[in-house]
Order: C-alpha cells, then sequence, then structure tokens
C-alpha cells in the first residue's frame, strides 16, 4: 500500500531517566541534550508537550533542551514534579512519545462558540484535566469559558458530578453527616473550626476538608495547619472522625474532588474567581465527603465576593438547587461581610483569634464568635439535633463550658498533635491620620496587604486589625499592624498600604 | 510610625548571570539555587513570576529553584530568551525583584464579568502583553474572553488600534499601498506569492506581511521561507518593497502589531480562532504596514473556517467596517471553500504549487491559478489601476507573459536570494477503497494529517492531493501522499488517517 514502504525498525525512544532536583512546582518538566536522537526522529523541539511514560505512570510534560555537557548522551533530566509522578528509580528508562491530540479540549472549544456542555463533555474534561493531560493554557481556557458563558444550572450540575466521579467518594457508617461553607472573600472569617467543634462535641460528625487560599489571604487549611497537620490522606481523615466526630483536613491531601485543586491553582495566577467552578468546588466536596446536611454562609458586602442582596440570593438558590439535585438537605444564610471578622488575617493571626475564642478569652473578637455560634446553632436544628429556635442556646453553651475547647484540642491530636501558631519577624503599624470614626474598610485592599507581606506562604504574615466598623479614633491611634517575614516583602506591604488611600476609612468628626 | 523600625540595610537583591544554552523557547526562565538568600529575603518560590532587571532592561520570569551544584552561590541561571531580552554579558549583575501587579488584568477580568473594555482599557492591556509582562496563562484568559464574550465593534476597533499602538508603523512615499487577506481554512490555499508577483509587476506596492500557521499545517510565511527568506526587519523590508513593489514576509520580525505574534503563539497551544483577534489582527498588520486598499478573501465550505455564507458576509462586514474606520478601502470577496487548494498541503508542498503556476506548467494546478487572478484582477481594479472589469485581461496577461515569475525571482532575490523547498525524506500513498466518484473533502481532518506528518515545523512535511471534488476514481487509485521527514510523524499521520473514516470521500459509482 505504502510507495515507500516504512522501515521495519523503530526507533525504541527510551532514555535515561536522571533526577534533576529541579522544583517546577505543579509543572513537570523533562530536559535533553538538544542533539537528542528521540527527539530529532520525534520531531520534538523546546517547550512541546511529550507523553513520559515509565511502566504503567505517564505524564505530559513540558520539554526544554539544553547545548551543554550537563547531560549525558540518552539522558532525560526530569523536575521533581515529574520524577514523583512517573514513580522512577535513577537510571531507569523513560520512553517518550507525542501525546495523543485530546478530543476533550475540542469540547471547551465548542463551549467557547456556545455549544453547552453535556454530561459525558464534562466527564471527558475532568478526566483529562484529573490526569494531568492539560497544559495551564488549556485549564485557563476552561476556567475562562465557564466564567464569561456563565454555566447553567444543567452544566452547572454535570460539573459537580463530573468532579465528584474523578476522585474518591466517602461513605459512613452513620447519618447525618453536616458541614457548612462560607463564599469567602471576608477576610478573617474563620468559623469552620469553631463550628468542627462545637457540633461535633454535641455528637454530630463533620469529616470537613476545607481549601487552601484561592485569592484569599489564608484558607481554612492553611489557618488550621498552623494549629495542627492537615495533609491526612482519606483513612487517616477517617480514623479522626470516626474517633473525634470531626476534623478539619486539606481537601487536596484526600483525593475528594481533586480537579479541584488543578482548577484552584491556574485560577489563582489568574485571580479569578467564577460561579460555575464556585459551585462545583464546594459542593463536589461535600457529596464526595459524604455530608448529607450542609449550611451555606454568604456574607454581602461592598468588598465582600458578594457585593449585592441580589446576587446573594441568585448565588444562594443557585447552590441549594444544584445540592439538592444530588440529596443534599442545604439552608444557606445571608449575612453582614461589611467588615472583616476576627483581628487577624492571615493564617496564623486567624488561628489566634480562633484559639481566643475557643478559651473563651476577655478580649476574643466577639464578631468571630458570633458567627461561629449562629452557624452551629443553624447546622444542629437542620440536622435535627436541636429543634427550631434552640440551636443557639446549645452552642452557648458548648462554647462556654469549655466542651467545644476540648473537642478541638481532641481533635488536633488526633489529626497529629495540636501546634502553636508561628509569629512574623517583622511588624509595621499604620497610625489613624485624622481623629473620627471607622466609616469603612476596605476587604480587598486590606486582603492584598495580607498578600504582600507573604500571606498566605508565609503562615506568620498578614494584617492584624486593631479596630472595628463604628470605632471612634484618635489620630496616630494604631489602625492596623502589618507582619511579614521578610523585609522585602513587609516593604511591599507598606508601600501598597500607603499608595493606595485610606484602606481603613476614618471619617473625619464633625 | 513603626512598633518595630525597619532595618536601614536592604539586601541588595542582584545575581550574577550564567548562561545555560537552555532552550525554553518563548517563555523566560530564571533559575536559582534554592538556598540562594535573595530567594529566601524576598519570599520567592518555584514557579513564581519575577522581575529581572538589567540595567534599563527587564522581564518577567518564570523561576524555578534547585538543589544542586550545577549553580554556584550568588549565581542565577537564565534560559536563552531570557538572557536575549536581557541583552546581558556572563557574569553581569541582574537584579531580582517581585513584580508589580498588573492593573491591566483586573481589566480583563472585568470583561468576563460583562464590563465592555474601552480603548484605554485595550491600550493598556497590549502595552503588557507586548512587554512580555503577561504569563501565558494570562493571554489564554484574554483570548478566551474575548472569543467567548465576542467583542462589539467599538471594541474590535478599539483592540485594532491598540494593536497598532505596541508597534511599529510604516509611512510610504507613495500611494495606492495595497494588500490581500484570506481568512485560512483552506488547505494549500496559497495565492498571496501569486497575487504580489502579479499586482507588482504592474507597479502597484504590496509590501506583504504574513503570519505563520496558527491551527494550519502552514501558513504563507512558513510557505515562502520555503522559496526565500523571510525574516527581514522594517528598513530590509523597505528596500526589497521600493525596489521591486513587492515583498512577502514574517510579520513577526518586521514589528508591525507584534502582539498578533505573541498572541497567536498560544492561540496555537489552544487551537482557537476567535473573530476579535482575527479581525483585529489581520487588520492592524495591513494599517500598520500602511495600506489603502486591501481585498479580503473568505472561502466557505463544509470544513473551511467559515462554514456557512451567513457568516462569511456577517465577518466580511465587520472587517469592512473596522478597515473602513482606519480609511482603509476594502472589497471584500466570498469564494468557494468546499475542497483544498492546489496540492500541495504544507510548506514546501504549496511552494512547489506555486512555482508550477508561475512557471505556466501543464500540470499546475488549475484552482490555486484561477484564485490568483481573481484575487489580483480585483486588487488591481480596486486601486484604480484597471478599469471595473478589465483586471482579469491584465492579471492573466501578466502570469502568460512570465512578467510575473521573473517579479517573482527578482522578490526572492532582493529578499536574499532564492532556493528550493526541501523534499520530505518518507512518504506514504493512501489509496481509494473503492471505484466511485470524489463526493467530498474533509479540510480539517486533511490539514491534521499534514500537522501530524510535521507541518509546519518540518517544511518538507505535508500531505499532496492527488484528486480534486468530483474526479471519477478506480479502486486502490492514489487518492493522497503523506510526507514526512521521520518515522514517527508518518505513522502518527498515517494511524490517524487510518483510524478516521473516509478523510476523502469516494461515493460508489452506481
Amino acid at each position: 500500500m505504502s510507495a515507500d514502504p516504512m522501515p521495519g525498525l523503530q526507533p525504541s525512544n527510551n532514555m535515561r531517566a536522571r533526577r534533576l532536583a529541579l522544583d517546577t512546582h505543579d509543572q513537570p518538566v523533562i530536559l535533553t541534550r538538544r542533539d537528542c536522537p528521540v527527539c530529532r526522529s520525534e520531531g520534538f523541539s523546546a517547550h512541546a508537550r511529550v507523553r513520559v511514560q515509565n511502566g504503567s505512570q505517564r505524564i505530559i510534560a513540558t520539554l526544554y533542551q539544553i547545548d551543554s555537557d550537563w547531560l549525558a548522551e540518552g539522558e532525560a533530566g526530569l523536575s521533581e514534579s515529574a520524577w514523583k509522578r512517573l514513580k522512577i528509580n535513577e537510571g531507569d528508562e523513560v520512553h517518550l512519545s507525542h501525546p495523543q491530540p485530546l478530543n476533550s479540549l475540542s469540547l471547551v472549544r465548542g463551549r467557547i462558540w456556545g455549544r453547552r456542555f453535556t454530561r459525558q463533555a464534562l466527564n471527558e474534561i475532568m478526566t483529562d484535566v484529573a490526569a494531568g493531560r492539560y497544559a495551564d493554557i488549556h485549564i485557563s481556557m476552561l476556567l475562562t469559558v465557564m466564567a464569561t458563558a456563565g454555566l447553567d444550572e444543567d452544566e452547572v450540575i454535570s460539573l459537580t458530578d463530573a468532579m465528584i466521579r474523578a476522585g474518591d467518594r466517602l461513605r459512613w457508617s452513620r447519618d447525618p453527616i453536616v458541614d457548612k461553607h462560607c463564599v469567602g472573600g471576608l477576610p478573617g472569617n474563620r468559623t469552620t473550626p469553631l463550628v468542627v467543634a462545637i457540633v461535633a462535641a454535641n455528637g454530630l460528625w463533620m469529616p470537613k476538608t476545607s481549601s487552601r487560599a484561592i485569592t484569599s489571604p489564608a484558607g481554612t487549611a492553611d489557618t488550621m495547619e498552623t494549629l495542627a497537620p492537615v495533609d491526612l490522606d482519606l483513612k487517616a481523615m477517617q480514623r479522626v472522625v470516626e474517633r473525634e466526630g470531626g476534623c478539619v483536613v486539606w481537601g487536596g491531601a484526600v483525593r475528594l474532588s481533586p480537579v479541584d485543586d488543578m482548577l484552584i491553582r491556574v485560577a489563582r495566577v489568574m485571580d479569578l474567581d467564577a460561579e460555575a467552578q464556585l459551585v462545583a468546588s464546594v459542593l463536589s466536596k461535600k457529596i464526595a465527603a459524604g455530608s448529607s446536611h450542609l449550611v451555606l454562609d454568604l456574607p454581602v458586602g461592598p468588598t465582600a465576593k458578594i457585593r449585592e442582596q441580589s446576587e446573594a440570593r441568585e448565588l444562594g438558590q443557585r447552590l441549594k438547587n444544584v445540592a439538592e439535585n444530588f440529596g443534599l438537605a442545604t439552608r444557606v444564610l445571608i449575612t453582614d461581610g461589611r467588615a472583616p471578622v476576627g483581628r487577624g488575617i492571615g493564617p496564623a493571626l486567624e488561628a489566634r483569634d480562633i484559639i481566643a475564642v475557643l478559651g473563651n478569652h476577655a478580649d476574643a473578637p466577639a464578631d468571630l464568635r458570633e458567627r461561629s455560634l449562629l452557624l452551629s446553632a443553624e447546622l444542629m436544628e437542620l440536622a435535627g439535633l436541636a429543634e427550631p429556635g434552640q440551636g443557639r442556646e446549645l452552642a452557648e453553651k458548648t462554647l462556654n463550658s469549655g466542651a467545644a475547647a476540648k473537642k478541638f484540642e481532641a481533635i488536633c491530636l488526633a489529626q497529629g498533635g495540636m501546634r502553636e501558631p508561628p509569629v512574623a519577624r517583622r511588624r509595621y503599624v499604620i497610625l489613624a491620620k485624622r481623629r473620627g470614626r471607622v466609616a469603612g474598610i476596605d476587604n480587598r485592599r486590606l486582603g492584598r496587604v495580607a498578600k504582600l507581606a507573604g500571606a498566605p506562604g508565609a503562615p506568620a504574615a498578614g494584617v492584624e486589625l486593631h479596630c472595628n466598623l463604628n470605632d471612634d479614633i484618635e489620630r496616630e491611634q494604631p489602625l492596623y499592624t502589618i507582619h511579614a517575614d521578610t523585609t522585602g516583602e513587609l516593604n511591599y506591604a507598606r508601600e501598597f498600604a500607603f499608595s493606595n488611600g485610606d484602606i481603613i476609612d476614618v471619617a473625619a468628626a464633625d
């Protein structure tokens, strides 16, 4: 059938693997010499996406090429991320080939042109994302089209389902299993560990998986990590819950909706939060974790993630509809999101607030305590543990008696041991420029200051607030303190604070 | 003002630059030891985006970290792309810092949420893209939102203007300056070099800049490059046009709308062609090149880029409106795009078709000749060189007399010398499975075969067609030949051809 018959000999396309001790974060990289015969015969060039195989382990890596004797002939250098995913040993051979064209990418492009996602399409896409077959460029394309087009409810249900299927799913020996979630945007709003402690102390099971920060200075997992280990696997997590009734672990370590964390990594570079991704992200984790009852907290405020009541009602309805499609009983609370909650913004600083509330300290932030009691009460009523209107009293009793604090310590211990949150090496205090009353606090810009100071990467970094809305303030009274581990970061944060107007708006006294 | 005064000493943040001879393509990469004090004091971690400065040259690079003595203390390794853009010498010091948050990215996110782009917003975005401040993830976000939301006409005009401003702009000593453009999707449709030769032989000036392939197996620049150098700078290009009246050079080398090529590189990984980007891309190049008269060819067919007449009319109108907003006289031709044009698909194979038409060879592809005559005629009429209805005769005379061939050779010579297109090392012939008539040719899948065979990266690779629509075919008659340089690529292309049904549909004879 051929005018120029194919040679019988196929090049082996095998190369010796070498560990480069090269940290490229999640992005798998393979490095070859430019004169490598495999690359030449396959037509690979720099920045190509290449399939690398070690036995049954397969990844798609970005290829870089080098003109240097750093690599010997026939050697392929691998980044740490590639090395670990391929599970190889030094000197093992890896097989290089062209990746198959991904059919699911044409489904993403189809969505750009207005063709709705089918259930099957989203399953295919999420399977490919879970297997690491999407480059960051492709994940960005997927997230952007979902945000721009706005998926309809059927699509969000299918997306949620596809994200659940791409990971593990927990089954529990009892019922109900409760959970709560807050749709972020409110710096310092770290009620989760408190709610877990309160409801678990009352015998409810709450296997909580939390995320790390997307665009905020701290996620619940970041904060909890300054108090106890959160990288538990599924079995360890189950042991903790069966023993203590509750846990607060990082969702990424337990493979419940693992795609979520891959999307979040790219969304963070984009600084993008999109509704469909948000709904599917929240609910896929809860459903995969085996929850039966869910309370959702949607704070609304001019600089919160949700700015309008109408927007909150719409999102709440969307969350409720999708959740109940999966048999998850859901209550939506729309709360006040006009100002940060607690004093700390940043992992360790928020952890200190939690400890203060649990300990019933006199100076514990009252707003954080209030919110935690409200959510615990709603959750206990929804799950039938308290009669309507009786939840609040039960929650308060649990906190005041020290039962919640005791439960929290027991959970930390079961997760691997309770620890002291770290303290930042450098601090800088921002003072009031005039006498007056606190008329507004810009959550977003305050969050930005905390991020520039190093949060959440540096757990001790962030912002410590010294005032609340409507407080009367003297001239030169401290408004907030920036905490950072390095001078460079302290400078960035300070510079931003000075060049961005009044992040805390002190209205002059008449 | 500070509770913990800042130390007076700032770390210098300088490191010795080392050239790694590392090819990472366009993506600038900087490599440091994980224990490097600059990274620790600044809080840089792997996969961060870092600003690297050498005097007035500044880039944003991706940081990777290594645990190895390959780098000495205080050394920062740089990829070739970083090295060249920073214009440094071995041992020079580079300064590392955090990149400023990009305001223009919040404008891109704003478009996701439905806020239209202003002129100012697009200028800001394009300035940042041109300066290399967008990561691939951000460019993907920008392209996807433009494709999904569909920019309105004012936005497309502003985008076009912003793309022109982000580069150089040519002014010519005479008028008219003509140009043509075909909105791709038709494999092998390589009329440009023929049109340039015909109209320049008649004294019109046609300073043609062409792109490389986005999602197709060959762009005009790829094809022309197999016949003459196309990487001319602006001065060299002007010399060629002033001497010969025409040129066919790569647009990327002359900094006319340079952003376009940066967008195209990412669009290629996404396999995405979007209307707003298409219109702005086409017109920004023409306007920056100083054109006054433009003919646009929009082929329509079931597997062409444009599938419906209505879609072509709409796009044509959009192109015409935007063009005329910039004072560019424009004629839109909607042509037959049901099948590939010429025989070759892939740079060198298409170049051979051009040479055959110029030489008036008996076996020259008639469809390519016809299209080139039509476009030349329209262009000469639009520019006032021929009376309405007289252009065709003039074009034909120019081709038949050998004047076009002579002009083409002179242009190639002026661009740096005419050369012979390369020939592929491996070939495989696809035969008809039955006797019958050619009822359809799938442009897209045929283009895919050519790409899997290595086009356009391997210029000799591609597909050579042996039949046209409506031809009568015997069983086992050759339909097309796959050309490739490597066995691997030939295999991929062949496998795709066999597993994708009838790319050339031979309807059984009754």
